[in-house]
């Protein structure tokens, strides 16, 4: 039921480990959310011009199971867990394409900011009833 | 005639200044150049693992015209300028998909490494037929 | 108690909102664990050569407290705070110099592997004695 | 006679092949640029809410030389070759602190532009004095 989205490794993702560098997992993550909020009709620039506010990440768990290669095709998921008015609570995992492993997943918290301030302010309601109107009702609750 | 790559711009991309950090654009021009190498049955881990050697960077030649932001797509290109026995040179493009501006244009000089020694080596004679039997063909010469 | 590190925010560290890019965080955290690994004489290079195992991270919680900007300076700490026979767990905290204000905390999980399977291993004698013989010694447990 | 800026190798600095990734020394290039700059009086956070502009980079012309790995120490510099009405271009090395070697060479041309609407701008006339006033003036000439 999730929102998946496909990411591809190359160079600029790897360490001399020879794996993904594991802070690019947030990278990897916020790509899906961000495509995720667009397929519900959120663009975070227009929203920016047209609310002034925007998205700021205020938590990140994040746990690393299984290393990615140069190369690897992942699917990376994005689901709605927790609705509030001022922060959602947002679930993702990265798993392998070919073999389905999971390799990276975590709880990211947004907020919502004034674009200027950078203070934390309501999620507009535009967006709250877009989330609503979604396949994600059933995962609101309130926080 | 050049190969063409999708790109979408994330907040990674992007720096205070409200548009693409610059360094970004060798980011883009890379997963160009990969997928344009994997089009042509090139795939770079494969490679390394078969052959014992990788491609690495010598030199990266950009103009930077104007900037891209948040959100904005992007279609960057890739074309062999030049193929001698231990470089190629690649031209790379950067547009702005809505408008076909030109964003960043760069020349991407690429060699042949031993993958332990990290010496200067022949690219395979298997990278070099298939790069002469696609449409690249006529675009090579001797350096 | 904890190392202390300075930390120089340049543009490579920020992005459109003006702000530091929250997955740059992971990079300042692991550039003082690195060097408070070093100041008790710990060198990954070396231990890599010598152990043919290297540390990688296996979970990150980080809570980000307040926003940095361009040109500020940060003060990164790192603290062990449990150390086990397969993994250390590290405190980690980046304040803003000139205020003191907290701008972000985690807690960073690390774990030994082989470098050649990254298989787990155990975490190599020498480097638990020199923890164990620093003031580290007190922060130790079992897990 | 140029400026020098030591900078630590670090795991994120790192690709699978085991080296610097290429693209990164556009970022070390930058950090020794930036603190040029402050010691010779021009902060960039500053620079902006006071003169309403910002540097942005226009051309960068590397050519990577040899390879720098994980806990490497270098040395990178910035030099003042060309200083126009609208432009700056700087000339910038990075260096194995150890042995000397060179790793990467670079000219870098940055442009003054406007904050707001990205134009370019003459480059305010007290950043000119300032690099005029400094060891910077014999390199100094019209573009």
């Amino acid at each position: 039921m999730a929102f998946e989205f496909p990411i591809r490794i190359y160079w600029e993702d790897t360490d001399a480990g020879g794996i993904v560098f594991y802070a690019n997992y947030l990278k990897f993550f916020e790509r899906a959310r961000t495509e995720w909020l667009r397929a519900l009709g959120v663009g975070q620039q227009i929203l920016r011009e047209r609310e002034g506010g925007m998205f700021v990440v205020s938590e990140t768990n994040v746990k690393y199971h299984s290393p990615a290669r140069l190369d690897d095709e992942l699917i990376v998921t994005a689901a709605l867990k927790e609705a509030g008015r001022v922060t959602l609570n947002i679930e993702q995992r990265a798993t392998l394409k070919s073999t389905g492993a999971l390799l990276c997943q975590g709880s990211i918290r947004i907020g919502w900011v004034d674009a200027q301030t950078l203070r934390p302010a309501r999620i507009p309601a535009a967006i709250i009833d877009q989330l609503n109107s979604e396949t994600a009702i059933d995962r609101l609750s309130s926080s």
